[in-house]
């Protein structure tokens, strides 16, 4: 499932309806509330979507991985209770409102898993209730609880794409990738645009697979793809208390090697985790960061994630200046920090084709800064276009640093105005 | 030196006119040259500012702090080597360009000095080159000497606007500040908008005193002062190749008690960094960062920095949206990634007057956010004003964590779209 150049929104969603059906032994609903919120004086109602995946049968074989924020939400602390669970079946998603350290989250959370499992006809303990959206505000429970049964009533099977399309929230446009794999598939279905940085943050991740797996394999499974995408990825350094991945597996079809069923969900999760990326706020280029040549894969990793994050570069990037001072002192900055005293001669950064720092010097003229312009130019994408990916090209960087044999990758975004006004005033 | 609200740009420049003597035994000069970049193509060449501040007699009490960037600039390199200098007399500044990593950098700062030393009848050793700017460039070095004859011929006494002016980058308004000790004065200059984070990064700062001080109490003296000053703002996390911050004592007036002049130099210095924070590029607040209850320092200003430096907590004050719930989140992001389990009853949150966290859960109602809103709005400076500081009030913030004494204090701004217009095309 790899996807061509984009020019118009209903080119991309009829590409991905018809690329997103759900595993068998599962079926999805979305529907939408009108609600005020207790901390805001408002005129107009504020809109809520909600979202149910739900499997035929009790799943035995699940697992999460969870944010590692110390201020984890209701639906976190609740995510991981159900970990103990010996089967689980549905999971609520709700936008606008990330249900967390509200004086009655929790309570809230086991609410809505009643509600829904009385009407179910589920223990609660077989559901997750998942929130994302504003930080400290209530949920408006009532207003949920009252649509659970049209909710129910919606179930269907099919595309999932209403799914992806309900749970986001600053998304830019829905996200879905879907594997084959042995007799079956692996649908993933991810929400996320802002804080996006290790571990996920303001990350939902839900994955379905009707390819059978034992419990313990499916948590391995997911805890590596994890690391090697959505742990990879950062846009703007925060890591929120909400970020979970969630993995189900109805068993319908007959297994795969282990190995096999760990590389096609890796592979899934790292085409979700740069949809993330592509889709950052505002986001202008992707930026693909190569760290090579370190003594440790987390230095290198550290030297990757600070290039990526650098505000300096990231502006630079987005107005397609080739302002490559600023990677090396990007570099300096991090290696400086950690206390490392570094020989220049020993680095040398790439971008694109282009070499700009070697021995210990830049390597720059004046044709040399036009052809690193175009080449930003042909990987930038317009920030304002929203609705759908306009293609998949990147910025690639890569730094050497010629002191040993460790190397890490990272995506990152650049950082547009446009981002700025995002979240300037989220919660209007 | 205290400053009022400004309107305008003369009121606060005759203001600092007025306010910014040299201290006997110093002269300053400017000057201005045009060149066209070795590096890029232009129709229009550049311009470029140079400065000159010179003491009448060799300075033997002299000082320097320089970044901790693995990758120093020229400057730096040689700013390191003349602190082992017997005495030196004098400094050049140039704007626009920051000599870091150019092929020739080093040699082409020591021929700078070498020529400013013949002009001036002095050693090469006894005078700093310093540079700001572009890194990777190369200076225009015939264009620099060609302009040192008139430069010198310009020295003056009397205020030191002039030099504030010239080392300007992207600066919005020049900054100096002044305190009056014993019968004599100290006088900082300071340069720097961006790339604000610890260790001054792209920061000058220029402090020359006439009150005689042995130089191991005034190198002490400036490394403490640093430390709880320029070392404790953060603007956008990057701290460049470049920043340095030099002190001369002429001897001229007779020396005070070494502690009175510890405080009088870290009082300057404070004032200077806060200028620099309100002139972060594109600021439209100033935040204050107040965290306690921590078990050591370092963990106190690693939340505090993490604090003052999330995207999301920065825009959200730029929007004047108090969006309280970033503030948790950030926190909780520092403290999980740093490991700690942290019992959320334990966190206070303030901002301004109101508490909007404490006892494990958010205490916001609607009057509360108005109230919020309002105090934002109060701090709030335009970001499009530049010339001047509109007025000299902060956005407090305050988060007791209840695990420990120790606290930390740190400045940093939020983030608006017009930071990211002023670093997507630095270089035109």
């Amino acid at each position: 499932m790899t996807f061509p150049d984009f020019h118009h929104e209903a080119d991309y969603l009829s590409f991905l309806e018809a690329r997103s059906a759900l595993p068998a032994g599962f079926r999805a609903a979305v529907s939408r509330i009108a609600f005020t919120p207790q901390e805001r004086p408002t005129l107009e109602p504020y809109r809520m979507n909600l979202a149910l995946l739900c499997a035929d049968e009790p799943v035995e074989s699940f697992g999460g991985v969870f944010t590692r924020n110390a201020f984890p939400g209701a639906p976190v602390i609740l995510g991981r209770e159900r970990l103990a669970e010996p089967v689980v079946q549905g999971v609520l998603v709700n936008n606008k409102i990330a249900n967390v350290r509200a004086a009655t989250g929790l309570e809230d959370a086991r609410r809505l898993t009643a509600a829904l499992g009385e009407r179910l006809g589920l223990p609660a303990e077989r559901l997750f209730s998942v929130s994302t959206g504003i930080i400290g505000w209530t949920l408006p429970v009532a207003e949920i609880e009252g649509a659970i049964p049209s909710l129910c009533d919606g179930l269907h099977r099919g595309s999932a794409l209403d799914v992806a399309q309900a749970i986001m929230t600053t998304d830019g446009f829905p996200k879905v990738r879907r594997v084959e794999i042995g007799g079956g598939s692996i649908l993933g279905i991810v929400k996320g645009a802002g804080m996006i940085e290790p571990n996920m943050a303001t990350m939902l991740a839900f994955v379905l697979t009707d390819v059978a797996i034992r419990r313990e394999a499916a948590r391995r499974a997911l805890a590596q793809a994890v690391r090697e995408s959505f742990n990879a990825i950062t846009v703007d350094g925060d890591m929120s208390t909400s970020d979970m991945a969630l993995l189900l597996s109805s068993g319908r079809v007959a297994g795969v090697a282990e190995d096999d069923f760990v590389q096609a969900l890796a592979r899934l999760c790292g085409l979700l985790a740069q949809d993330v990326v592509r889709n950052g706020e505002g986001a202008g280029h992707v930026l693909q960061l190569t760290v090579s040549g370190l003594q440790t894969d987390e230095l290198a990793r550290g030297v990757a994630k600070a290039v990526a994050n650098s505000p300096l570069v990231k502006t630079a990037v987005y107005g397609n200046d080739p302002n490559v001072g600023r990677l090396l002192s990007a570099v300096g900055d991090y290696l400086g920090s950690a206390g490392l005293s570094v020989d220049p001669r020993l680095i040398t950064i790439r971008v694109g084709e282009e070499t700009v720092f070697a021995e210990g010097a830049f390597r720059i003229d004046r044709e040399k800064e036009v052809r690193l312009s175009d080449y930003l130019k042909s990987a930038a994408m317009n920030p304002r276009v929203t609705g759908y990916p306009q293609h998949q090209r990147s910025v690639e960087i890569a730094i050497d640093c010629g002191m040993g044999r460790a190397d890490a990758r990272v995506w990152g975004s650049d950082l547009s105005d446009q981002y700025v006004h995002e979240n300037a005033d989220y919660r209007t």
